[in-house]
């Protein structure tokens, strides 16, 4: 199976484009989850297994991102490794690293990522070029997701200004994976914004068949509505992620994973102006 | 101490600016060691500690690359944890994991490597923007080390070409580290690579006070003389790195690790003709 196909799958049966984002950030774990636990380690499996719980209902995908596991030192990865056990095999997984490196190295990054995690994608880093990728090329059952548009100030720096005769650097990396396809659309995404419509729109119309991880939906702000209008046509299929909007949700309550849940299945039933577009 | 305290004493010590990269690749390692070794975990540590106790006469400073790590699995952080371990005090400790996002997320990065590794320096990606740097600003004990110029054919398809007015984005890096001065150059180094070496010397023109990270020695090729010429009248200490010409320098000898120990004590010699500007 494709990985296009298994996120074909993922959004069907779970009738949704929502990515949960795994950020487990031990300043704003809920108070509850620390009573009954031991270690930090403990609390952080604990927490995201929770999270999993109760919003699996509500989402095709779920997004680990590595700084907070290695944020726990050397028991980081194993705590990892039991999360990612924990999500249902029907969920996709992406593995939000944004590693970006080349020959032997890339190839190390693919075995930890893909055959020892097992996750479904990764998200890349380009910047030293698209050799980055190609470690990461020959197994379409395995998805990429490369950094082109990001929703943060710092955009202004690199991806937002003229590059190579476009308006935008993000545009020719669109253009540039379109052109080279050696990332097929059966296994290629990227990572753009979502609180930039103008500029978002302008990046996707690169590359209509690619997949797509749009994160900046909820604590970092952005429409729902011109997000829809952002991805009318767009062929590839989007996943849209938030982190904070939902595992915080309830933090500061006794049932905070009824606050997780409500806030995942309200955000999923926002979405339905996306899903619809992508479900049967 | 400041970061560059701390370096100007380990290249001071050992009278090297030679950096010995740690990239412990399965596929390569000395027949000899794995028959004594009975997990992978095991094999890499005794395989890493061996070339530090053989290397640490003749190097200022290791850079352990963490998709080699990473590629263990669940216990790669542990494996790295032992190996960090293992590395005397007075050398530097350089985290190649070219890490590169933002608020919480590089805050998480920067715990990760400074706070529970602890090791004294990381390579960063500045793509997402400079932004990315500032969680990394605050501790001038800690180094860090912006990718600016790299020595892969990739380099063509983003930080050799034109870019903000300037001749090459990795000019553009250099110039804007040197204008935004949040790290300082007390902590403050650059990534560049050593085969081309008068795009190199446009490079660091415009930061002649910046730390230098430098690969490209070795395996990836790369004149000594010429990186001389290139590094004539920079102030900033530069680190030379090598990895895979020493560490798998006699990998298929019974005394594989006095070729390793040569391998190192012949290029800190060679690299004598810099390392003599930055010694007293």
């Amino acid at each position: 199976m494709t990985y296009l196909e298994k996120l074909e799958n993922a959004v069907q049966k779970s009738q949704s484009t929502l990515c949960v984002g795994l950020d487990p950030n031990l300043n704003l774990l809920p108070d509850v989850t620390r009573e009954k636990i031991g270690s930090t380690s403990e609390l952080v499996f604990e927490f995201c297994s929770s999270v999993i719980d109760v919003t699996q209902d509500h989402c095709a995908a779920y997004k680990p991102n590595l700084a907070f596991f290695e944020a726990l030192g050397k028991k980081g990865l194993k705590v990892l490794d039991a999360v990612l056990d924990h999500i249902p095999d029907d969920k996709i997984i992406i593995a939000d690293a944004k590693r970006g490196d080349i020959s032997s190295t890339a190839e190390h990054y693919k075995k930890a990522f893909f055959d020892k995690f097992n996750v479904d994608a990764i998200t890349l880093n380009p910047l030293m070029g698209f050799e980055t990728l190609d470690a990461f090329s020959d197994d379409e059952s395995k998805g990429v997701y490369v950094l082109a548009l990001t929703s943060n100030p710092g955009a202004d720096d690199f991806l937002k200004k003229p590059f190579e005769g476009f308006d935008m650097m993000a545009e020719y990396i669109a253009c540039s994976l379109f052109e080279r396809s050696v990332n097929t659309e059966a296994h290629l995404g990227m990572v753009v914004g979502a609180t930039q419509s103008a500029e978002a729109r302008s990046v996707i119309e690169y590359h209509s068949k690619a997949s797509l991880l749009i994160p900046g939906v909820g604590a970092q702000g952005g429409s729902l509505e011109e997000l829809a209008n952002t991805l009318a046509g767009h062929e590839g299929i989007p996943l849209i992620n938030s982190s904070r909007g939902i595992i915080y949700a309830g933090s500061d309550q006794n049932n905070w994973k009824d606050h997780v849940s409500k806030a995942a299945k309200t955000l999923k039933e926002n979405l339905s102006i996306i899903t619809q577009n992508y479900v049967g």
